[in-house]
């Protein structure tokens, strides 16, 4: 079973994919987490290119090759070998931050993007995605609470995030057998919950 | 002006690109030599993961990707702002060297190269392209000869290397427009004369 979990900045992800691994550990499965761009010796050499502060220059074709060539290699070197094994693999972000990041936020040809993927992938693609949506509004609240300091891609301006929401929302449409959006502004045990549920009926129908 | 030069590796393109330099230079033209994959601060730590002896498990996507990266920060960061400028701009490989090797070489499929190059390049291509077309026993005759250490890309078999001198050939028949075929076998100076030769029958059909 491949999951992935989608969202802006600070929409809880990383709480999500903790519960969900220990509800998933404690049914007697083997789960592996991975986290984009990285998870692989060269993945995480070239996160060190994206998340440096001082690349400022880069531009936006380099950015989508860049990370399509870090998922690349993980779908290969970890992803793939893992699910034959048999084993539950949580994606905290996978190709569909890329066509909302890059794609809807950035501008680049959704068409291309497309095709991208699909060289990226190879289609090793998600059973189920939870879309944990909340506003910007609600991501800015959080990020000043935690006073974290900020990548480069993290300090694209609001229009910019804006594009990426609508770009969640247009994707959540396309793909709603696999894309499940769940309200990530509640409390962490009652997303949880939901998240559980929705995979139990996911389970049930694909088994 | 923008010029390629592409083959296999020991062809003699350094040479060639060396003395078509001094060439035009003393024309009085202000030439910029680039080498893929490279150029950029960017492109540049694209290439130490690309071109590390210890990265054998990369697989063949994301070596497209990678160099696919290395080339579009290169285009928009060095290669158009000096060609707007009037400057001859001569690549020590282009995306040519991607069909023929991540293509051809290696079996990606074409249409999803030539997408790819539409995005990395975004339609800065080369004005005219050399083919420095030597065989196999040439290439490793000379290798031989330099004792050169070889990298990651260059330890691959023969068999490999055949596919892309393949690919070399299609591409110059498909795109006969643009990529002129050089024999390679010759002297240095037999070959830049003949270069220089298409270089202004080719400025002629241009002004």
């Amino acid at each position: 079973m491949f999951i992935s979990f989608e969202g802006i900045d600070f929409c809880g992800k990383t709480t999500q994919i903790e519960l969900l691994k220990r509800y998933l550990e404690n049914k007697g499965r083997k789960v592996y987490i991975v986290r984009e761009p990285g998870g692989t010796v060269i993945s995480e050499r070239i996160r060190e290119i994206l998340l440096n502060k001082k690349h400022l220059e880069m531009c936006d074709e380099t950015e989508i090759f860049l990370f399509s060539g870090a998922r690349a290699q993980l779908v290969r070197e970890a992803i793939r070998p893992w699910l034959s094994e048999g084993n539950v693999v949580i994606a905290d972000r996978f190709f569909d931050s890329t066509t909302a990041y890059q794609g809807y936020g950035r501008g680049i040809d959704l068409d291309s993007v497309k095709k991208i993927h699909q060289i990226a992938t190879g289609g090793t693609v998600p059973d189920i995605t939870f879309y944990l949506k909340i506003s910007m509004a609600e991501s800015i609240k959080r990020q000043e609470l935690r006073k974290t300091d900020l990548d480069r891609i993290e300090r694209s301006n609001d229009n910019f995030y804006e594009r990426v929401i609508s770009g969640y929302e247009q994707l959540a449409l396309d793909n709603n057998e696999r894309i499940v959006t769940i309200n990530g502004s509640r409390s962490p045990e009652v997303i949880h919950e939901e998240i559980i549920e929705k995979l139990n009926e996911k389970m049930i129908l694909s088994s």
